[in-house]
């Protein structure tokens, strides 16, 4: 195993590798979104757990607590290796900050392609007490530059999960399964999906809560179902939003995911997606709101170039408030990319 | 999800989505029956464990007791999201009824088709003791007749679950994978098959006994082992008899699921199918018969039309007597089937 | 992607982390040695595709050859990582020699053990025509002795894959699931065990026919099966003798997985697992033998430490022959393992 990496002993990197199989695809053989996220998770929960215990101190393990906004550059097929690696760049007292980099092998071309790339939050949780964030040891950082901006990019995602946490508590909006035959095509309400799981052994980590690369998994799973009922046609993740991890699930829970269409531009749709929580059995806790995500898809032509999708039709006030919040979302990521390409021409 | 429901606050519907894989299907890209059935038992069990914890009480997990004959209407495909919902339609002391209905839509077209109509039985099993059936809460009915109409029906499966379980309990007779080579074509003999499969973890409910689906699954895939094996072409699960679980099965069991053909239609295939248990290790209970049921295939055409199928060749005195049982239930079901659409054509 | 390695351009290293779950353990939490194997030949297969892949040439596939004897130094548990890294250590005109290594990592305590080195032969088969060998680019040494150590290693393994061959294709006798009740404990008998697996698409390579790995998954549980039920204790697995894979098995095939012990020592119980394949439904194929090993075990206390195990009582001629002959191969092994210890002492 690799013992190099930007950040001394501890943090060595990571890597992960498997070959895609049919049960990770869709049919048309374009891997999920959501296998990618799972595989991104679980590199970056084995990174940050070994090394928020590589000092003397009580044992924890890393709960994920936020992944930032992440763009699927080209999309991965069956047969093809997904390599997976992870680094850490940046530790606060109760957080640790992970990289993590998808690339897209053929084995049989050599054709490598850069997939994703994600930065993670973890928080290690103690395995004594659940409820307990432990310390973080620090990392070493070879210039003092790369301190600073992780301790920028750190003040701005926990405002940013301040934020959400005050937004995805207030009210729980089931999603109704509508009875899709009475509704009109290219409504919110024809497309809107729901998935129900019960969480099993393999979903947990040690301390018995859902591994965040599952629920994330689930999430892009209804996104993908809602995006193809709304166009019928081949559909792909492009990108998914910053996701803030504000509520632990536990096993044994039922978990409804539920998708709904917001927004769709030219060529891409915007879905919101929820995560609620029925704790199991012995539990006195009532249904509560987990997560919740904009996951954004495109459609593709048999050839892979993205095509012209159907405009959301949008009915009550509410739906027509969300779809401004969408543009507004949509507006202002074509703006950062703009931005950032008009960097990258000038230097 | 649905909060509505005909049966008051408790017992609401709910509904579980999800997209068919390759690992769902057969090698035609035909659903497996087995995965229907499967997901028809996850969304019961949780429907009916969310309800039987609904009021103060000792935590309990629903066990499946029983479901009542279904019919597959029309064959599901790889890349049809299946669309499975619940409801609660009645309440014994110690049981359970729910109603399951599964339609399969295609999203590339929108269509839609009514898969399976299900009826499954459940019994609460306290989280403690695993010995004790707790007490079920009572649902409303929104009229009268709907709680006698299910209090009839209770009655009636809990004689033939009596009934079942004399038979089922008598004797065990090993189906032994036969050396197919020394074997004539159409025979009992050439066809019968088993799979013996290690219960993990990710099988099991919290209480550690095999979810019902799960057994359901493993013998319809031996069922189909047998029909394809028989007519050597692409087959589908047309119905499956009323199946009781009388028995349940551990963690670390080691589980025998053998079919062999009993009847043959002119069209179809019946096939008795056995589960029996090893308790593994450290358990003094010996081999016993979990779980039996006949499940009926049809085999179709390229077009997805049925074909006739080679006659069984029975050679034994217990063959030609279990032939003639067989047909005995292929015409009772005819006569029923034609009664109801007689009725339905008079109305 | 570590892009470093002993040979050149195109077997650069690769590795391969994963998390152990409960599904992947027994019910002490001790990881299953077949997972391990698994992950062992997914790791080589990628390394292997790529290299054969690496010039302009057929594209092709890696199939899985013959497994060197592997032996598992330490327990691996639920929780920890397994890190496997890979790296392409010789190559012939028709095949790749690729050594594997496996470390266990408590990543809360950051303790490290080697688990395993195994040394894995592959074959490139076209993608075109899968009867075709494809010729495997040559590998550079960065020293002279390399390449001629590794073309003995060569010539040894060509050797006994033809002997096995021989012993391997003469006679099938399929171990049948005997009726415990009715055996002696301790007897071969009273153990044997079968396991039969339906091959779905999720357990094949491009090329439609089953990965190695799966193959040795499913025959060290078939083995663990056997040992439980002789001693009725946790048991693990402490190596497995070199395994050839002969014949190819086709998705849709239905296995039987076969297991019977053969010998035992005070400490140590020795498996002899059988693999025969039946192809599916359209297949003129007979019933035919794909691979057969041993597998070697041990009991272990609660504590971890190995336990002396029941003497296997032997009935028949064949089955003292056999006795004999695993009591031949445990003393080989032995005097090897004394044999290698003095040299290492003496250094």
């Amino acid at each position: 195993m690799s013992e190099r990496g930007a950040a001394g002993p501890g943090p060595a990197a990571i890597q992960v590798s498997r070959i895609m199989r049919p049960d990770d695809a869709n049919i048309a053989g374009n891997v999920h979104g959501g296998t990618v996220l799972k595989m991104i998770e679980e590199a970056g929960a084995i990174i940050s757990t070994r090394h928020c215990n590589s000092q003397a101190g009580e044992p924890c393990v890393a709960a994920l607590a936020r992944v930032e906004r992440t763009d699927f550059l080209s999309p991965m097929c069956i047969g093809e290796v997904a390599n997976v690696s992870a680094e850490i760049t940046y530790t606060s007292k109760h957080s640790v900050e992970v990289q993590v980099n998808v690339l897209s092998e053929n084995i049989l071309t050599g054709a490598k392609k850069v997939t994703n790339k994600a930065t993670l939050w973890y928080v290690p949780l103690s395995l004594k007490n659940v409820n307990k964030v432990v310390e973080v040891p620090p990392i070493q950082y070879a210039r003092k530059e790369q301190e600073d901006e992780g301790r920028k990019r750190y003040e701005e995602q926990k405002l940013d999960r301040l934020e959400t946490k005050q937004r995805n508590g207030d009210v729980i909006f089931p999603v109704i399964n509508p009875d899709r035959q009475t509704k009109e095509p290219h409504t919110v309400g024809y497309s809107q999906s729901s998935l129900i799981h019960l969480v099993g052994p393999s979903d947990c980590t040690l301390l018995g809560f859902v591994h965040g690369g599952v629920t994330m998994k689930l999430m892009d799973e209804v996104a993908g179902i809602v995006a193809a009922r709304h166009c019928k046609t081949n559909i792909v993740t492009a990108s998914v939003d910053a996701i803030n991890f504000h509520e632990k699930i536990k096993k044994g829970s039922v978990i409804t995911i539920s998708g709904r269409m917001t927004f769709t531009s030219n060529k891409s749709m915007e879905i919101e997606v929820f995560v609620d929580a029925d704790p199991f059995v012995d539990e006195p806790q009532e249904r509560y709101r987990a997560v919740s995500a904009f996951f954004t898809y495109v459609s593709l032509s048999k050839e892979g170039r993205p095509l012209p999708v159907p405009q959301l039709l949008t009915e009550t006030e509410e739906e027509k408030r969300r779809f401004e919040e969408g543009k507004g979302r949509y507006l202002q990521t074509k703006a950062k990319r703009q931005a950032q390409m008009q960097r990258a021409a000038q230097q």
